[in-house]
């Protein structure tokens, strides 16, 4: 079965200390399940991923796993630049059970030649590919400085059809969307915005992977359903759009985190970890007040 | 006592199944502390250090203590983007009696702000700081994506002026080390190659941390002390440099892997880990025939 759907790239709530602040983070997947998601990526770039110890990233996510989150509609991220280290976090995901792992190439080696990404990708997948456990790669190169190009992807899905399932792409570039949907048949493309659900649609996207589900996965999954269904309106893909618009340009995860913080009356939701500065308590009741104008999201 | 001198980003060798070959890291240490290194610096950029795990890291820092390599001489690579895994490396470096740590800016936080990097090794510092142990800032904005700005450099000296020791730029940016300079006076500052260590000197430039002391560490050292002899000639400067070319010319690491290979006829010295590529055998002898031209080197 290819992989498709509404994936979620989890926001990750932190106590004042730093520590992952577990009860209100097992609260948010429960509700993104029940709004539709298909499945939740925790730490991913949203997710605060890189500012998370390996060992609590770890715990982090057995907890999901324990408070009931279903393991199969879970596709944590799990590159690092060590291999070590990302094969620790993989074969982690994969024995909980994980639908499959989310996997950046081995970042800050800017210079790494397209052979010596192949070299790393096939040894985490020799050592800790299994059937059934879908790897993810994971274009994001404004970030991790190294991307993974439409050939690239293109040569690891052919040499290992049954593991590489998918290809996350953060670079908001259309035309890369495109030459990897083009380069990699079978390959399950989602852009990392659901501005493009529609317009990668009819070229055969999987779906998407996008920050802005953490606040209006419901809708994203409405959408998604209607393309499906070959139902889907101008004006409920206009409202998607307004609504990414929104928290995009309210600068995402400190909007995001605010906005919850705001709805759910929690401030521990205004937590993040260095480098990021911790978030404006006052952007959540400004973003509520826009979304609130946007016609679906009153009752919201 | 200001931090001064040259050091040496070391490299790392490996054993064919990727894990650390310590005695050839034991033998490269000791032979470059007999051509006169002042410090080394093991698992930076050139060591491969992004490749290696933590507990790996610190594994082989200890060994290499434990070889009889005075930890004083030592500053390791500590800087990681989860500021929990860079407090452990660093916390395992002060207490092994390390002169300091080299630390890099949380990378793939490209978008960090001046205040977010601040509150990152701000938090750093105030859990791990030591009298006597020196951070080392490190530069390399190629790699990283995050720069360490003059502003942020001065920032930072100026709030921890007993902590944060040095700075090491390796941008290659001239105007950056000099913007350095002049923005934090007290604070040591090593260009990232030796070809600067002449046009630093008069400025006040405190050595230099530069991959090719792997292979040239005797000349610089000599430069080094001319310089501060007062009594540097442009011979000697023309052919450090002309070295230096040498190894940049056939690719820093590749290059100098394969001539220590082929000069101690060490074949594991060609092992990399991905997303390296292993190096090319043939090179070893090539550099060595180019670097048998340059007068002084003909007894190397």
């Amino acid at each position: 079965m290819a992989l498709r759907g509404v994936v979620t790239p989890i926001l990750t709530p932190f106590e004042a200390d730093g520590s992952i602040a577990i009860d209100l983070w097992v609260a948010h997947a429960r509700w993104l399940l029940e709004e539709g998601t298909h499945f939740l990526s925790p730490f991913g770039t949203t997710g605060e991923a890189l500012s998370v110890s390996s060992k609590a990233r770890m715990a982090a996510v057995e907890a999901l796993v324990s408070a009931g989150i279903p393991a199969d509609r879970l596709i944590p991220g799990t590159g690092l630049c060590a291999l070590e280290e990302t094969r620790a976090l993989t074969a982690h995901a994969r024995d909980l059970g994980c639908a499959g792992a989310m996997t950046l190439p081995p970042f800050f080696y800017t210079g790494a030649s397209e052979d010596g990404l192949v070299r790393f990708f096939d040894a985490l997948i020799a050592a800790e590919g299994r059937p059934g456990f879908a790897f993810v790669l994971y274009h994001i190169p404004s970030h991790a400085g190294v991307g993974i190009s439409p050939s690239l992807a293109a040569r690891l899905h052919k040499a290992h059809p049954e593991q590489i399932a998918g290809y996350k792409d953060s670079s908001g570039d259309w035309e890369n969307t495109v030459a990897v949907i083009e380069a990699a048949p079978g390959l399950s493309v989602f852009p990392g915005s659901e501005a493009f659900l529609s317009k990668g649609w009819p070229l055969g996207a999987a779906g998407c992977i996008s920050a802005t589900c953490n606040i209006n996965a419901g809708q994203i999954r409405r959408l998604f359903d209607a393309l499906d269904a070959g139902t889907a309106s101008e004006s409920l893909d206009a409202e998607v759009k307004e609504v990414r618009g929104i928290i995009q340009g309210a600068g995402l995860i400190p909007a995001m985190k605010s906005l919850l913080a705001h709805r759910l009356g929690e401030p521990r939701w205004l937590n993040t970890r260095p480098p990021l500065m911790p978030v404006d308590a006052a952007l959540g009741p400004a973003i509520a007040e826009q979304l609130g104008q946007v016609a679906s999201h009153v009752a919201a």
